[in-house]
């Protein structure tokens, strides 16, 4: 079988194993049930619309899981660890979507609209702690690990509140440079999908020396998982990723190839920008082409190359338990940055 | 000494030292400093007004390292137990200011208030993760807990959620009776105190069995305090409250008095309740009177009374390390009970 054909054969077997852990972990400890069915909601599970093309792709937990077989361990020991990083992603997109006033998410009514801020403020808190509730599962000992596995995951929790901040502060403005950008995305997703990967190969049993590169591997697969994210929100197809054309333009979203268009201050991209009129839907394709004319979508490109490398030649130095599980999770990686949504 | 000697002799000693483990925490671990220093004015330690006089009472830690104390262990073995418990309490209030659109805490602005909703609701986000966070420096390992620490900590902050979305959402309803009220305060008092003490006896290496007696003691003393604290937010002194006569009345809080006298259906009280015309703070004495008329206010006393002979029956029976710190556990669930303010 092909690398492809391994993470295909993984992905049948281990999501609807992780599926059901979750919704056992949600049913088991969140109360009463109708704070239970808003969660069961924001997970895709429940109300209108509800189904797999609503969960997301769910690769951390498959990250978790894929790192764990492929370390040596059992991916199904590693279910509370897949199953806390999991929640701890859905927690961030609830209390985010109230952050950005999001009024729909995968074509859904948010939970806050839906529900309410006060609510759906407390749902994500309940999502927050489910997380750590689950971790508390995971019954492998590393040994040689400075910290317990919930100080990982708190600390990649606090990583996430530092890059939303800064995400937040950078709202509306127009002075930022690239330095302004890798401490909010290695905070908004590096340092998630990282711990997502250290926790499989904690899980596995691996010495914290050992895990190193799988901690490396995560780090780099995070940041070219954002980045090429950055590109699809800009040169990305329309027909492919469900949005408008160069709508992270139009949201006037604070992206790597907008940061990097913007150190061109008379190019044609930074003199529009600098106006505060919004920008249309209509005059977005043209805004994209001249951010394209500053070389910021090869930049853009490049860079995904250059972390995806990383995250590559990481993961080929790691240590193998299990050789179709670490093949299933090269394809993974490849995949994620060939990915057109 | 007197066990109220004792307690202020504890106080003295653990307090500071407590306060210099959460400032560590914030410092250590929360970045950039723009985020640290909402979090550090939340706490009290920043900002205009900022003192011992806007920090609160400090209780749950202090009961954490209390009974760490009177269990056998050392205080100071417990402060990173001591200072997770703080620093969910603050998360909870921080949410719990946005969600109710309170605009001042002790007299000061609030954090939302200030910095806006999607910059407090990171600001919580990040107290919540730093309690796990400094939870995993507890280093003792006690025997025969089928639960790791975080995962206390995580059941308790998932009861804290269950307290929550019960008070959102009996939030204007007129048809609730005292059935309603116990499960929303266990969730948004009673577990948080019990996991404080549990902690602390956790943390000192009693055995899971050992602790059962704090836990009951904790439960009861949490529920013991709330009843009070509904009944300070009728009849207590303005004086010494700080708030307007029956403050609780004019925010229309669902609190165990007005459920007891909303069982009279045909009472002065409940038909006022009823109308949903505004309750003045002119009318309001008028009304406490009126609740008194049914009983609630002899009831609540009655409840107060209980659960405190029962947090303090718990108490006596709890295994004793430390006499003295023994003693000054009881006067802080005394002084708890007797506070009028």
């Amino acid at each position: 079988m092909t690398s492809t054909q391994w993470l295909q054969h993984y992905r049948q077997v281990m999501l609807p194993a992780l599926e059901e852990a979750l919704q056992a972990y949600v049913h088991a400890h969140i109360q009463p049930p109708a704070l239970a069915r808003m969660v069961a909601y924001h997970m895709g599970w429940e109300g209108p619309g509800a189904g797999p093309q609503v969960r997301g792709k769910r690769v951390r937990p498959l990250l978790t899981l894929l790192t764990a077989q492929a370390a040596g361990g059992r991916w199904q020991d590693a279910l509370p660890a897949a199953a806390a990083v999991e929640f701890i992603h859905n927690f961030s997109l609830l209390h985010d979507d109230i952050q950005d006033r999001s009024r729909l998410r995968r074509g859904r009514p948010t939970v806050w609209y839906l529900w309410g801020v006060a609510q759906a403020i407390n749902a994500g808190d309940a999502l927050f702690a489910l997380a750590f509730r689950a971790l508390a599962d995971l019954h492998t000992a590393a040994a040689g690990w400075p910290e317990p596995p919930a100080a990982l995951l708190a600390t990649a929790c606090l990583h996430l509140t530092r890059g939303q901040y800064l995400d937040l502060a950078y709202e509306g403005r127009a002075d930022l440079d690239e330095a302004a950008y890798w401490p909010m995305v290695e905070g908004k997703t590096a340092a998630l999908l990282e711990t997502a990967v250290v926790l499989g190969a904690y899980s596995a049993g691996l010495t914290h020396d050992a895990a190193q590169p799988y901690r490396t591997f995560g780090h780099a697969l995070g940041l070219a998982f954002q980045v090429w994210d950055d590109y699809l929100g800009i040169w990305g197809d329309p027909a492919r990723t469900g949005k408008s054309v160069a709508s992270d333009l139009v949201a006037r979203k604070n992206s790597l190839p907008v940061l990097y268009g913007l150190a061109q201050r008379d190019s044609a991209f930074a003199r529009r920008w600098a106006h505060a009129r919004p920008i249309t839907e209509e005059e977005a394709p043209a805004l994209a082409a001249h951010l394209a004319d500053t070389g910021a979508r090869h930049y853009t490109q490049t860079q995904a190359e250059q972390w995806t490398a990383q995250a590559r030649a990481a993961l080929a130095s790691a240590p193998v338990g299990d050789e179709q599980a670490h093949r299933a999770l090269q394809a993974l990686a490849e995949n994620l940055l060939r990915r057109e949504a």
